[in-house]
């Protein structure tokens, strides 16, 4: 869907709200409404047409703004947000995005509008943006697929090359898949690979050190790939030899529980009974209190953004949410596992985006 | 300085303020003042001593948290600034981070100040962290160095094996650069490297693309590494062959702009004073206008930090800080170049931490 639909998908919602502009100041909401992808810009959406529509970037992305954002008025301004509040012309209710713009900035922009001497009311929007980013359209699942596919062909190549061996340490093997990402186009990983070998295995965020894997090991791996500005999330759990009896029953009941969850992944569903379903089969193991984080997150332009599957979250599951379903039962100073897909909603079920095995890989 | 040392000399920044504790919900200034490297995280420092201190992280990190942050009481909670309001036990002026709190987490905090039966005051605090930041300890300006050295020493490889030339492409070469300096130990690159080939160059902050190196190019390289949290950010323009009179007249420009500004780095010269240095020499030569943004920033834990180095910059050059000086002038659809060194301050002046060759190299 090309940024003019979206802004006015955003316009929808403005009128809902009663607001007379939003501005937005989240550069992850400004690139999707925009295109644009530098690091310092300003958005105002009018409600009633793109007449009102302008867009702040600073001098070093005169060229990029041109380029990126060819549709929508420009104003080169370094301090992006204040200089739109200034320059919109826009009056009277004007959303901010209260869930990120900072108590300080707040202040600022409180300022500037009493300065402008028009009548401009700051309203709290928190969130817009985000409702409309929850749902992907089919570029952005086009995007997302081709950041899954990239991902899982690296970690292919990397098994096929025997990558993943006693000997090596872990931030070799992350290095070495990093780098197979990159070779095959990737902009990056989409965020810090997590390679933990033994013990380290049940730490759920361990950051690959120079410890050498054995054999023996659990071998927990989640990575992703950032792709067009897409991210992919996947995370796969090997041993190295045989497996012996609580590595292959912790690896049974992971991935009954990771089934369990993808099965439950319906529109309509309750983010909290998806959370439910995955980790009901933990729980019912005796093992509930050593999955210690939520189920899963929405990805897209941010590796983690809304919905949130957890006990926790709001909402319900709709078709066009990509998410992820990674449950993971951790066992102090022994490992763990973890087993993660990436899968977009359809109107009957989910379907994983990443495809690497989900048996226990003996390597 | 370990952790706990710089938490004392907050608590005089507090005392002078009249708080009786900071809420730090930066991670970046948690890990100043804990060593916590995570993603999520918050910390109470109390103004009368470390009794007060709290430290949340949520359970993914439990781990970690025991092993970096051995000397602060610690909550296990997802919701860890909102745990830490309604856990500290602290009542009075409590400071927060207003440049860092958006508007609605700050309402969410001033409910649970509400709600928590205590006499609890938040106030605005900025920056606090940010000024002990600004100067660098002994063990900072080590790291800032091993960082900048070895940036350096991965572009003397990648000079030496040919590796930026005609016919590769800004990727490629992006590419190798980064590879080099995380095989000679960098956790990654600092930030996004910038390759900008021919008129490219001339596009402050170009994203390297596919396009291949031609004879005659300039070839502008802005680059760092992150070793053990710190930054480093150098910039060097190169010409690929025999450089034409314009390359050579504007490659002096910019380097004699260069000097002045190193020349200007001096402890109690207010930073807009430095900037000056630097631009009138572009601007004594009818570039002004090409010079299309500030002079430098700091480097630490963060790429970009105070203190900044503009015309609307603020405050004096002090013995301790680490700045960049990044005079550039950037001719439309012909050519750029950005000259860019990291340097620390001392009492008798500044001192390169980056060190490759600052004259127009033909390659």
């Amino acid at each position: 869907m090309p940024p003019a639909q979206r802004r006015d998908a955003l316009r929808s919602l403005l009128r809902a709200d009663g607001l007379d502009a939003l501005l937005v100041t989240d550069l992850v909401n400004v690139r999707y409404l925009t295109g644009f992808t530098g690091s310092n810009a300003a958005l105002v959406v009018g409600a009633d047409g793109p007449d009102a529509d302008v867009f702040a970037t600073d001098g070093r992305y005169r060229t990029q703004a041109a380029d990126e954002v060819p549709d929508v008025r420009t104003v080169v301004d370094r301090a992006s947000a204040s200089a739109l509040v200034g320059d919109t012309g826009v009056g009277g209710a004007i959303g901010f995005e209260s869930d990120h713009v900072t108590v300080d900035q707040h202040s600022g922009l409180e300022e500037l509008a009493r300065e402008s001497g028009r009548p401009i009311l700051l309203r709290r929007a928190p969130g817009l943006v985000g409702r409309l980013r929850m749902v992907k359209d089919d570029d952005e699942v086009a995007a997302l697929r081709a950041a899954c596919e990239l991902a899982d062909a690296a970690l292919s190549a990397l098994l096929a090359d025997g990558g993943i061996a006693v000997g090596r340490t872990e931030r070799d093997v992350a290095l070495d898949l990093e780098d197979r990402m990159r070779r095959l186009g990737a902009h990056g990983p989409a965020f810090e690979t997590i390679l933990a070998a033994g013990p380290n295995s049940a730490i759920p965020h361990h950051r690959p050190t120079g410890a050498q894997l054995r054999r023996g090991d659990l071998v927990k791996l989640d990575f992703g790939a950032l792709v067009g500005g897409y991210h992919s999330d996947m995370t796969r759990t090997f041993v190295l030899g045989p497996p012996v009896e609580w590595q292959r029953e912790l690896h049974e009941l992971v991935a009954g529980s990771q089934r369990a969850g993808c099965d439950a992944l319906r529109p309509g569903t309750d983010v909290t009974v998806v959370d439910a379903a995955s980790r009901d089969v933990v729980v019912a193991a005796g093992r509930g209190e050593e999955f210690l984080h939520g189920l899963g997150h929405g990805v897209g332009l941010e590796i983690h953004e809304p919905p949130w599957l957890s006990a926790r979250g709001t909402g319900e599951i709709a078709a066009g949410q990509v998410v992820t379903v990674e449950p993971g039962v951790y066992l102090e100073g022994l490992g763990g596992v973890r087993i993660e897909d990436t899968l977009v909603v359809h109107d009957d079920g989910a379907e994983p985006l990443t495809a690497a095995p989900r048996e226990l890989v003996e390597l």
